[in-house]
């Protein structure tokens, strides 16, 4: 008995992540119950996102002007770091705690082919992206602690490896151990192995 | 360092129900990552929203056609439950447990004013639809068992007192006890009381 | 590897309500840091349970003395109202919404034979205590509204039937509906269905 | 109105980790309907922990017999893990990635005085130990992630400092970084800059 313009709604914020069916529905009687100018609003803010683009470099997204990262000449040019999707590189500058270079890749593969799929991620752009960057000389691979995370990494360590015989880059991952608060009594097995192998 | 079209849409989604600004980002660069295709069919959903009208009897939101409640002679024409909102009304078809009318007042009324406002609701509508079907010999107020909510119900009442003087009319409020799987070790001052005061 | 006297306290600890295996284990441990006047109180706090007694009348857990409820003469003794365990009771009495009598079942029967068995729980008794004071006029059935609580309440009403042939007795349950709190897009189909039935 | 035998029994369960009142009395009106076998049982393995002694090496709980751990000619004899607590050491050997040698400092201190305090730990029997074990050329300090257990950790360290310039001791801590699982967008600030500092 639900409307069928509603039931089309929902269905569309149910694949937003993390929304269920119950959320959906709020959601979509929520903007029933808005007025117009809020709705054209948001309809405005979605189309706008058509003119996103992603810098040619790190690939994040960028609105008008050149990327303020990367034309940011106070920044470490000897390091880049890369990260699976824009939210994380949000993560990072708001933390402050890095200062160099970025490369968005896109995603993450799985070795269950429930990944994004080699050809939609930037592989290709970060091999080359490096190889024509004599200034970088570490690469940080920033992916997920997840299986996908870990697959992906291995996956763009094995990409970059040829540039290793042509010249000196570091190729490293974030250390792995025990976070900020944690308790030794709750740890899991291999979190408790990754802390005792990077012990320091 | 966020980008200005992502910060409006962000603010957006920010004011749906439960959305934190953590959520409302990752929506935001959800839609990013989304084809245009899919942010295509959001908006167009949206924009179908505007052609959504509200049935001149109970005022739930409605499609083409006429409302497959209000026109149904099957249904119980003695009884009218008012609700404050769509979603409510949808929780009460599905549970198939009333076949009575409905009534959806659009919002809830707070002493603290921080409500829909009496204007923005429709007192004056609920008025004229009972006064009008003399058919209707009990109306239920089906608000939630929350401060505005008990406040809304009062407020109805005391509007429906004229017309218990024209004819018999039956306001009830839905009962109040112990929910279906409540333990006595765990009910609240205010429930144990509903429960032993509507004992029966 | 853990210690044989751990493990069996261990093991006590997990038969606790709510209580799993490594909670059982922290208490344990907690326990063995403890200096020996701690374990010693609570060696005799435990022991002094085999002094605690209970009310002849309404069954409640009792030290030295009579039961300040039962014989309190202010209390209306028109009204039993029938718990299944001495937490309730608490409950009800922190509360403070009900001044009539008590009696304490001990437990919950179940139509699949896992709850406490008719044998154990205090039927006889209860049966006699209100055949006995002809003052009681209302009993009110205080189980929890759970399937074991349900059935409980349904068997009680079968035994206490034939007292209903001998003089006035109106037998109730607590009311079922909305609990204090509750939002209508939340209610399950019983609950919604208990709360229309139970208008008022 | 509750009982004194309960409430003596209640308040040294809120001493429990992790119990508040509710559960307290939970547990104590468990123990008044378990028959008296039970209550016996757990006397009796309250008991027993006075019985327990602690190895005068390792210093974990013990029971008869001597310390299968400490007594391991197989176990690497060159690394000690200075642990807060039994149940740390418990985690330790249950996850297996782990042959070196322990110590259990029985608490942590803390620098707002709140901790067990320097007397109350064995810092004077952990000096005495790895000064006379000259085996020993790694001290691996796995206190928890928490302000109490790093302040902790810098205090071990400060007392072995003279150790190191007798022979060459490696004193490292756990690493800190990423958990297996973990997510770049969910880490905090504090986490992701250990991440990043012990990157390999």
């Amino acid at each position: 008995m639900r409307l069928e313009q509603l039931e089309k709604l929902i269905e569309l914020f149910m694949r937003f992540p993390g929304i269920g069916a119950r959320q959906a529905a709020r959601f979509a009687y929520y903007l029933v119950d808005e007025n117009k100018k809020t709705r054209d609003d948001l309809i405005a803010a979605i189309a706008a996102l058509a003119g996103i683009r992603r810098c040619g470099e790190c690939f994040r997204v960028l609105g008008a002007g050149s990327c303020a990262v990367c034309a940011d000449a106070q920044r470490d040019h000897s390091t880049i770091t890369i990260l699976e999707k824009d939210a994380d590189l949000a993560v990072f500058e708001r933390a402050g705690v890095y200062d160099g270079h970025y490369f968005v890749l896109g995603g993450t593969l799985s070795e269950f082919g429930d990944g994004e799929g080699a050809s939609r991620l930037r592989f290709r752009k970060l091999y080359e992206r490096i190889k024509t960057t004599p200034s970088i000389c570490e690469v940080i691979v920033a992916t997920d602690a997840t299986p996908e995370g870990n697959f992906t990494a291995r996956y763009i360590e094995k990409i970059l490896e040829p540039l290793q015989g042509e010249r000196a880059i570091k190729i490293s991952r974030l250390g792995r151990g025990m976070s900020t608060g944690a308790e030794i009594e709750y740890l899991n097995r291999d979190t408790l192995k990754d802390a005792l192998d990077n012990r320091r």
